[in-house]
């Protein structure tokens, strides 16, 4: 098949967007989870998380504003706007299901925590909550937000300030074994994979 | 292993650099197409391709500034800015070394393809190459940057203007089977993965 713009822009609401979601390959199905004032705390999934840089540790997702997103992640921009931190927290194939329900619309004032049977737990760094059936949880200081004018979206930029990691899953030269965590892979809006590692590669030299 | 940022401060370079590029989970292995002034095609592996939006259909992507990145992803961003275009190219198990080795820090002049064995190709839509070996291919006009204040990178954004997909991988309702198409997941900087598909949730209600 070949689509142009056009062919695109044509396609009725739904299948286009299924489509465009899943059209720059395989992406990281990240729970993220905020704090409200009223301090109910909040869990959304994210697949739009992105490596910014290393040195200093820094990720990015990007958002709806608070006047357009679903109501699960207009929460998250709002709490991570309040009180300046948010968590990352991988998904396995056990929590799944669980994971993939916090994108309902829960009403105000319902934690998706409850509502899908998931726990959250704190750390004395961030006072965003973590979600303990995931192996690997990121905790996040709010840095920056670029407001992108092409479609009204934000990118959200965070400092990782703690880390959390199976011991058997990590090795002294950093390298992450996301397939021995159990962490699978998403593509498009709800279609997720496990993996099989194939190959590491290395530094590629000329 | 519990880390906190001064912990992953503390790291050696190369293994803090391995171990946050791998934090946020899978990622998307795109080979980037463009053309240089001098009608060089430059092809470059990105991990950060992240989808902005599907009305209009959007995608970004990561890159360093010209002063500090690879000489590659230089070119990759010079070359966007001269002309304007770029392409996405999925990887397949089949071309995973030679798309790999991309990375290399080729000469000024030296084309990617030919130093890989890749084969560029062309759409009368835009005059960046695509890989002809690529099963999912994304055509896209440069959009508008930003300059990220946190660490000197920029995003890049694009609109798709022409999609390839051969016409087994996706259905009337817009679903991609990226498995199928043979599209490999990466984590950190060079470990590759094949997938399988678990399970495909739909849309979540309360």
């Amino acid at each position: 098949m070949r689509y142009t713009l056009y062919d695109i822009q044509q396609m009725p609401r739904i299948p286009r967007l299924t489509l465009i979601n899943a059209i720059s390959g395989f992406k990281s199905a990240n729970l993220v989870g905020t704090i409200g004032p009223d301090q109910t705390p909040n869990l959304a999934m994210f697949s739009s998380a992105v490596h910014i840089g290393s040195e200093p540790p820094l990720l990015g997702i990007i958002t709806r504003p608070v006047d357009g997103a679903l109501k699960t992640t207009r929460h998250t921009y709002q709490n991570i706007k309040s009180n300046g931190f948010f968590t990352l927290n991988h998904v396995q194939e056990d929590i799944l299901k669980s994971a993939h329900q916090t994108s309902a619309p829960y009403p105000d004032g319902v934690s998706e925590f409850d509502a899908v049977g998931l726990t959250p737990v704190y750390s004395e760094l961030l006072p965003a909550p973590y979600v303990a059936e995931s192996h690997i949880r990121i905790g996040l200081e709010y840095v920056e937000e670029y407001a992108i004018k092409a479609n009204n979206t934000l990118l959200i930029i965070g400092k990782v300030i703690e880390l959390i990691i199976p011991d058997d899953c990590v090795d002294a030269q950093g390298n992450l074994d996301l397939a021995y965590a159990g962490t699978v892979a998403l593509s498009g809006l709800d279609t997720y994979y496990k993996v099989e590692m194939l190959e590491r590669l290395g530094y590629a030299r000329v």
